[in-house]
């Protein structure tokens, strides 16, 4: 998991606790003595798929070492209005200072899985897959390409050092598709796949002749795509880009395109209702345990 | 406005630009020579309130410090689908490699603003403010928080360490609303008002008799809003929070509450389309002027 | 204790260590072996109130993560000269490079304590209490005011983003109190009460008729003081501030304030004289115990 | 200057106003105008040793690039109460966010430099110097020993990676001085000289005996020292350490001894009593000049 | 350049100065005084292809703001023993304090540009192209593989995040090339090709039945890696690998591989000798020009 | 260990781990399961002196804190080509994706240990020692120094911070070496020796005559070099320096200098060739074991 979600978590939540907490939560320290401790659960309140509970976990863990944290569903998991996500033991100042903080990253994150889960299936049975763009939020990419991941979805590529996409303003300043792709092809690294932007027919010829891997359809007419696909002909990979939504993408998945991007999977979230709820709390931390 | 954006804005701004830039953007680096300038425009394409100008500017200023950058709308303005909201002229690379994550930005804040502000206008006339929540984006906070301005609502307290808020697991933990505001009171700097989360209208006679200065509603009908709001009269204020949409908030303003506070101002924000349109590159720096 | 330390405790130890041992402690790495055990006690030679003996364990514990440290007084405690404080084992030559540092943070975190007490305990039986200001130590503020609260006093606010104090710059600026507390009305979170500054009676007219939540007395003589009190009656908090002594501290509390504010208690500390004494030293660990 | 205060002073400055402004000083965002500029002056209330200027400029330039700071006084000066040190103008809102950071540096340094200065003057005609030691508040070496070098002071070692100090419990590990300094001969750069700390004339002959370059005399009686300094007959420099006072300060000096070291310079600062004056505030900068 | 050299070269310039210069170069704060100016000139001493010069300048006017630092030869020029690279005028202080550190990069990347001129010139005609590879220095690798652009080489994937190359241990733990590809490209980005390493033609068509992008060629005889060039027949690219050295680049470049990849590129390197020389010091700032 | 690579070491892997690795290894993650363990050994292929071998064992660590990692040589033993240096056994996707950070640094810091060896064995018998100098790879200078101290050699001095050495360009704004040496001593920590650079006979004398500590002899012919430690005589200590190479070595030493310093240890390094081959892969971490 720590593979997965990236070496730099640990830095994100350090600068989201100290975001939320500074210089300490005055209500939990006035009020909550330091030997008390809790149990609490994570509780969805509407349907939808769940993304980032090693977050919320690492969350609380960095606020005691020793809190418990034990999923009842899995990272992933479709789960049911109601439904208990995952529970925690540990000391009530931390559960309660971190548990802003811990829902801010799970709820915004469940929020994206959601959505893309129900992109990708409303394509099911289609060969095309589901794929996210660089219009993320500043500073969460990672979390965010992460997030479309356990939605179900696939990931574009992470910035503009991992990629090649020729855009119109490219394009122009090269002088011509062919021009572009030579220049490029030159400079960056073999191992990368080259991807032109392309809004009409004639363009996506022109990219064709000059061997690019991927060709985008930018805020093409369904029409338009599918006579797009059939001119690429599986010479190369199709990607339908701009505007995709959830009335929509089915349609364009029919034109055969190998990809559909889109970019509202990350900027227009809607979190996921999650709530914290402390069940118990004693003096006694024997007393708290996971196992019912 | 480097003091309304805080200390903070660089180191986020540079955070942005390395998630997505990285080791270079290949695509640029490889197409677009270095001494090409570029002219562009910030188009909005669709209605609402500008946030995020001067974040915008600042990204561009960071990869070319000779970026020149105006505003064509003040930060804060409605606007309507078509207005250009800003121009600059620069190095073509540096506008092309920071597009993204300038619009990453505006869109969002502008997302929120123009929120805010369709939340402000339901509730013309009447007492209540808008305010935001702690539900807010990892690592953003100031950022959204001062969208919300930008939008024309006001700010609830930054984090756990500037204000203070007794809620139900407090309370439940310190014996009563009683015992938990002496606490504070005992703790926290004098210069905080001491808010608490009240359920009923039971509850908020006991804030009333432990003296609070700042009463929270949270969840209520609007009708029993109403009947606590007659309680109080006057000795505290009265926020309303949980579940605010553009359905229910004039009807929650008009129960005569000092303030409404929605989460979903900052953790559901939808981005306003915003787009970097290029008008016109050359070598001859003087060619390109931002006067028209 | 992390709580009330606050999350950038790590990061404040981690510089202080790298503004010591840097590249290493050539003196101990060259003479002391790895494999060799100390046993030490820190030990007060004057009398005082000792705080930061948390922090002086996280210092040993960044050296050597298996040191053993064991309080021998609470936190807070007062103490006599000659008093153990705290006694620890661990590799020698953690405690050899950490020992500095440790003992920076420990006497100047029990200096501020020792004043602070001293403050309190001169105004004993009076409803005053004595509070800290913004004249702190750069890059230690967290900790001073942890200090202070150690010491039996009360906090201030933490800076300008938690508090508003309106001084006698604002003042002109806006034109006059009555509009600047407008203005900061307008604009700061409601969950923050509003502080004037005020040197004269007529002041403080004015800022009661301007409606401020708290008075400060900057600079008044005592006599003065106690007709403030008077006039505000209860309507507000009053803060005496200005050249606070040991020699002046009861004659201010007895004028009726409500706070009394001193900078001296954080910008001009005398370091407690604490030691640390190494009792033993063994390449067997086993010998080392904290039980003697 | 940049130099003499070392690479890392911006960072420091940085997190001084970060810890100061956080999120914004809500007082001035909200009362004064983004528009409005001030000329200020740096007042010095008791008479004392001015050190810190460039640093205080520095705090007010990162809010404001365009402050003009001028010295009335040289850095260093030996002041009278009521004098000038330097003034300001620039974009009020700079001035008075930054004021509290730039005074906290400005009145700490020269409080070392003024306690410094006293006791150089106090054995002037002797030949020993006045030096520093690691006993410095944590984060702020650098500064503080700039400060005693501003002061008319010299530095020992900036910490234990910059100079070779055996201790009596680094003697005890190696079994004897001898031993240790041979270890220590064998591994630290030989770029550094190799100083003993000794309690005894005994100890003072096994010190030179061993070859070393430098005696500690640590908390000896001063007629031991002027023994000491006979004993060594140059043949290595000769510090005095411990409990050095205003008071001793001659009186050890007079013994003979090259160096004397004195933690209280760093331990134990009374900040110098420094204010800053708003004298005249515009909305026309051309208004306000530094040459009055 | 900026773009080109990544954002993030003034973090690796910072850590540098600080790693050189600490808390302050003693001898020149001690020797040259703050006024003085000099005028120096970079010289190499031996044969080389030349690249940092831009490094090198912005260390130099990270110490002096106002360096003037002008390129005499361009970066990436061949150039001959007794070259004068470039010239700078600026504060003497800054140019001696920062001569090392701008040394250090200057030589160290004019050591990796060089190497790989003479690796290109070797295969000079034929259609492989020198690349590099991950073995770099630890926290440089954005500089040495931009050294190697300035040499006429070619970059392969910057590190695991931006490129798939599937080694023998992936083999082994996926069961069979064909399943490690299948798997691959099911999960990381469409964007990038695959590449799978192998030893023996078998392994060759193994990958070619697989699908993958680029076949690598490790350690092969030069006669297998001609055999594995006609099996291949054009349907992925192909490159060569291990044990590359000038003696052996040709026949391996004759065998008709479309890429080299040489570790020695990075992992051991000559720097090229270079140094800088004080041509002219003095206080009047005026005197010293770059135009000679 | 932790004491002598200093505290910075982990920072230093951070960010090599996250040049390598990013924003995930994408080939690693795709391909090997989550939960299958693995064992592998750090071979060497050619003979040398190992150095690293600490810190690779924490960039495993970082990836996965229950990596076991055990020695199987000494941190400086010299071995030979096939030998075994360490075995480690934890997540196969840890040891994967953190193999050729942990071997950049091994393969590094080993070829410095071993050049440094061969070069302390050229002089064996004769008193001189091997020094390391300033031209260290840019951020590393901590790990290479220890390199050469594991190889047997021993530190000049860290950085500009911790060693006075007055090189040609400070004696010319100086004046004299006389006034270059008065101007140090009055400035410098009495802790520190001086030396100056000297090129001739004639600047040999005026050093001893200025009465420095440590005389360099820059790039002096051997002859030059024998008479010059002859006029020396022990009154100070005498550094060889300039071109040193494996040739000439041994005739410097018998000139009888005290040290010879040689940048080639640190500034062009051949990477010691070790590898890491897993040997063992399971889903069951029992079955691998460190012990065979």
């Amino acid at each position: 998991m720590a593979g997965e979600l990236s070496l730099g978590l640990n830095e994100i939540i350090e600068r989201a606790l100290q975001e939320d907490i500074g210089t300490g939560d005055l209500t939990t320290l006035s009020v909550v003595p330091a030997n008390i401790f809790a149990r609490c659960v994570f509780l969805v309140k509407e349907e939808g798929v769940v993304a980032g509970l090693p977050v919320a976990a690492r969350v609380l863990k960095r606020l005691d070492p020793e809190v418990e944290f034990r999923h009842r569903v899995k990272e992933g998991a479709r789960v049911a209005a109601g439904t208990v996500l995952a529970e925690a033991v540990g000391r009530a100042r931390a559960i309660l200072s971190g548990e802003r903080v811990a829902l801010n990253f799970l709820r915004h994150l469940s929020g994206i899985a959601t959505r893309t889960a129900r992109m990708v299936d409303l394509i099911k049975g289609l060969r095309a897959v589901v794929v996210d763009t660089r219009k993320t939020t500043p500073g969460l990419r990672a979390l965010e390409k992460y997030a479309v991941r356990v939605g179900g979805g696939k990931n574009h590529r992470f910035g503009l050092y991992d990629g090649v996409l020729i855009k119109d303003n490219h394009i122009r300043i090269a002088g011509s598709v062919k021009e572009a792709v030579r220049l490029v092809r030159e400079s960056a690294p073999h191992t990368l796949r080259v991807e032109v932007e392309t809004g009409s027919l004639a363009e996506v010829e022109e990219a064709l002749a000059a061997g690019v891997d991927i060709i985008m359809l930018d805020n093409m007419p369904v029409a338009m795509m599918r006579e797009a696909v059939r001119l690429v002909a599986g010479r190369a990979l199709v990607e339908a880009s701009g505007r995709i939504t959830e009335e929509n993408i089915r349609a364009v998945a029919a034109t055969g395109v190998d990809l559909i991007s889109a970019g509202a999977l990350t900027h227009s979230v809607s979190a996921l209702d999650i709530s914290l709820e402390i069940t118990e709390s004693s003096v006694d931390r024997g007393l708290l345990t996971l196992d019912r």
